[in-house]
């Protein structure tokens, strides 16, 4: 039996976060602006001590094991230059599953109420602790402070408020007791029929090394909240953000008298991957997986078929440049979206699809070498203060980005050279400017593929229409997440809306003030559409949610 | 340009039938009793020259080319005894999917109510020719007449409906024009949005031979009604069901401005089949599939991982007896349910688990052998009488499964033997009455595989408990998409309820009247859950329904 004061705390949970439930819900039907989470890293909203607080926590937390463990492992270095240091438990994915097996009862039998409001609670508590949250994913990922923030924090928590949400919503469809009364000549058939929400299996969470709580709580919450117990296998160069969201999570979960291994840490290394095995094993019934196309591929053969299988796997995002009535915009803009976090967002653009003849703007024509020229200065004037260059690049993630930026210089000409720059305060950082490379559009050996890292590629099409064909043909074909168009003419605007939409393509245009490409707001912006080959899902719509669960049934004749 | 009588008809379909689909969106979410279209073969509904009319359109059908074409193909015999001889115009795959995509951008651009409005007019009419349909799939499944009306028709129709009541519930969510407001600091961004449902790719829907339209429909009008053109590929054995149902849907949608080819019939042969090519096609992006789990696993290794795929595959329904308060019911009933279509239902019992020390009974205890006699006694008591005999048992559709009975009866002491039987005005039907053979509970290699007919096992368990765990073991391990227990204990009808829910199985309790565990009524009983080997979908959840469209997003910044 679950303790009277277990059973409270149940109950407090889910009364103290009903509001920001219901209105997370309505915010994902009406898909206005919606934030149950403070994005400004703020001593006013989150406290005045919080962030040196959070500092220090993350100091104390370097080279410690995380957890005490028979096998302790980890290999975390951050981009900005120490090694982390910090072990973590880990355990055979025999014992992990028997695990989860063992705490599942009883989270699925509990009501869908007590499990958002425990969901919600750990939102709540992650978002408190965001400023420590904030260092675990710059020293992981390598993003700067603010996105780290940001991103890792706040924007990451709505992400799994949204996915609690849609759960919600489809979980509320499920009948509780139902009378069937069919007519049958001068008699009735009378049943009585109950039917239950019935948790798909244990869901498998596979982490990765640049946004691992942006793109990880979709899966998690939306597994937690359908009754899975749920495994969270990080990547091994980014397990700290992950950790700290199992800890605080087992935490809430054990206070409201559930088995704390409702959901478990598995990290591993990458010299002995578990994920395979994982994610094979019969008890897994939903995989969420963020990370490259080469284990998407294999994730799609192997369980594809019978497990709930969501993934995000490439983007090789498209700029189609048509015409603009705010040309200097157009390339601050796009200096900033090429820069920001050096490219790393899934969302960011990698090919610039140009009319050979160049575009029509405010200020007359613009050649294609002019555009390439204006779009280097505004990248050289965006990145020319350290400090800002530090604030918006952010550091290297992976040496190998490193490598595809020395590659990719002789794939055409180089418009802009990519360079390190300086980073106050960290002289070991690993930093990389955005390199230009302006080809032709039949350089498909160049531009074809995605090139992850400060890699973009100004490509020479014969006129807009081509650039546009491009564009959405690659898509379709190869993958994108977003795709940007800028055009002053509105028949130009149409067709693009058609063809991206029919691509799979989340599709801005005309951006030339504060909003980015590459950002994706929660609530309102669906990130991945599952209709190319960046991604088997959606973040977050009905088809994320509803194959988490299944309809169980009994019937029996009425009582006379 | 779409003719303007084409768009007043369009609209009318929609207004005819608006109500209709009201009422069915409203059935769907509360689960009581709802039918559209009546399930009684009588003149005073459907007219009363009605069936003699089919009867003779029928008759006119056979020994014909269905439609003219370059290659016809066809080799449907009635298990009642006549070869059909008609044949079907066949295309290439790369003839299909092209037809398809040039018919496919006006229907993806239609309002969804355009579509849900034919969708039901093309459901309308196919009720309107329920008699001829009974004709059909009366002799190519073998079903005897009034279930091959039934199921064949109104029950079809009624899941077709309640498939395009779903999409429209998911399509209902995707907003059109949003705009999204975010505060900034002293300032605002404001962006405008649009969102459109896109659909997934073309739908391709593999059809059986035991219930080609019952199995088929939800497919076929769940891809419809979301926006995807439709390839359906009938089991070589059972084309003309669907191949009335597709000229239906062509002459609909012709009428409403729409290409024909928004919905095709992909005949083939059993020597030249074409579905392996179809599903793997790029161009298809959906695949229903009814049938056996060898071409189920393929497809779930081949095309599981990226296209939407919904499979409904095989069960081994168990039955457990653990105590009555109706012994004579409880055989009456189940007598009838193990010869209902010589056990050709995908929701047939097949294995029931009796405890060794037989069941208590209002009459006392009933000893194994008892049960076991007196369930023949009762299938004896329901065949006696030809007519009676044709009526319940139909014939059977495939020459194999007289083998498989044939086999059947080594595997342990015949209780019960199957044997032709006699059908009034068919004397070549191929005929079966039920097998009985009782196994000990170790005996897996009898009972543990589906053996397709009227073959069931009355297997020796150790006790009640047992009988339990040996029927949802192997539901979840091989897969069942029923299940019946008899119980007079209240607890052990939990622990049932538990046990069977787990295992992704519909439960029927205590039945011993005229409901039966074989039949699963629309708007009502969920259909396979997806939880367990018998497939991986539901009919109809909002699973079915959500993964066949993704939504598109186009953004840009307000106008000032």
């Amino acid at each position: 039996m679950t303790e009277p004061s277990a059973q409270a705390r149940r109950a407090a949970f889910a009364e103290a976060h009903r509001a920001t439930l219901a209105k997370a819900q309505e915010a994902a039907r009406s898909r206005g602006y919606f934030s149950a989470y403070p994005e400004t890293p703020s001593g006013k909203i989150y406290g005045e001590t919080a962030k040196a607080e959070a500092e220090a926590a993350f100091q104390a937390l370097l080279g410690q094991p995380f957890a005490p463990g028979d096998t302790l492992l980890g290999e975390e270095a951050s981009p900005w230059g120490q090694k982390l240091g910090i072990t973590y438990p880990g355990l055979p994915v025999d014992a992990l599953v028997a695990r989860a097996e063992a705490a599942a009862p009883a989270w699925a039998d509990a009501a869908p109420e007590i499990r958002a409001g425990i969901c919600l609670e750990i939102l709540h508590r992650l978002n408190r602790d965001s400023f420590l949250m904030a260092q675990a994913v710059m020293h992981t990922t390598g993003q700067a402070f603010a996105m780290a923030f940001q991103a890792g924090g706040p924007h990451a928590q709505d992400r799994g408020l949204e996915a609690v949400a849609y759960a919600m919503d489809e979980l509320s469809k499920v009948p509780g007791a139902v009378r069937w009364t069919k007519p049958a000549g001068r008699e009735q058939l009378v049943m009585d029929k109950r039917f239950r929400a019935v948790p798909r299996g244990i869901g498998l969470v596979i982490g990765c090394a640049t946004f691992p709580t942006w793109n990880g709580y979709p899966g998690i919450f939306a597994s937690l909240a359908t009754g899975n117990a749920v495994i969270v296998k990080p990547h091994p160069a980014a397990i700290l953000p992950l950790a700290l969201t199992v800890r605080t999570a087992r935490a809430v979960l054990a206070e409201a008298g559930f088995a704390a291994d409702v959901i478990q840490l598995a990290p591993d290394t990458a010299a002995a991957p578990i994920a395979q095995d994982l994610a094979t094993h019969p008890a897994i019934g939903i995989v969420d997986f963020t990370g490259g196309p080469a284990f998407g591929a294999w994730l799609r053969a192997h369980v594809g078929g019978r497990k709930a299988l969501h993934t995000e796997e490439a983007g090789i995002n498209p700029v189609v440049l048509h015409s603009t009535a705010d040309f200097a915009g157009l390339c601050r803009n796009l200096a900033f979206s090429l820069s920001l976090y050096s490219g790393q967002m899934c969302t960011a653009p990698q090919n610039i699809f140009i009319p050979a003849e160049g575009i029509e703007t405010e200020a007359g024509r613009k050649s294609f070498e002019e555009i390439g020229a204006a779009l280097a200065r505004a990248i050289d004037w965006l990145l020319a203060d350290p400090a800002r260059a530090a604030g918006v690049l952010g550091a290297v993630q992976n040496p190998a980005t490193l490598d595809r930026i020395a590659a990719a210089r002789g794939l055409g000409t180089i418009v802009r050279d990519s360079a390190a720059v300086e980073m106050p305060g960290f002289p070991e950082a690993r930093s990389a400017t955005p390199l230009l490379v302006a080809v032709e559009a039949d350089a498909c050996e160049a531009w074809g593929e995605e090139r992850f890292g400060p890699i973009a590629f100004l490509i020479r099409c014969p006129d807009a229409a081509a650039a546009l064909d491009h564009a959405a043909g690659s898509a379709r074909a190869r993958g994108a997440i977003t795709a940007l168009v800028h055009a002053t003419d509105e028949g130009f605007l149409a067709r693009a809306e058609a063809a991206f939409a029919r691509a799979g393509v989340a599709l801005s245009e005309n951006l030339t003030g504060s909003v980015f490409v590459n950002q994706s707001a929660a609530f309102s912006d669906y990130h991945v559409s599952g209709a190319n080959p960046a991604g088997t899902s959606c973040l977050t719509d009905a088809a994320f949610v509803a194959n988490r669960f299944t309809i169980a049934m009994a019937r029996r004749p009425a009582a006379a």
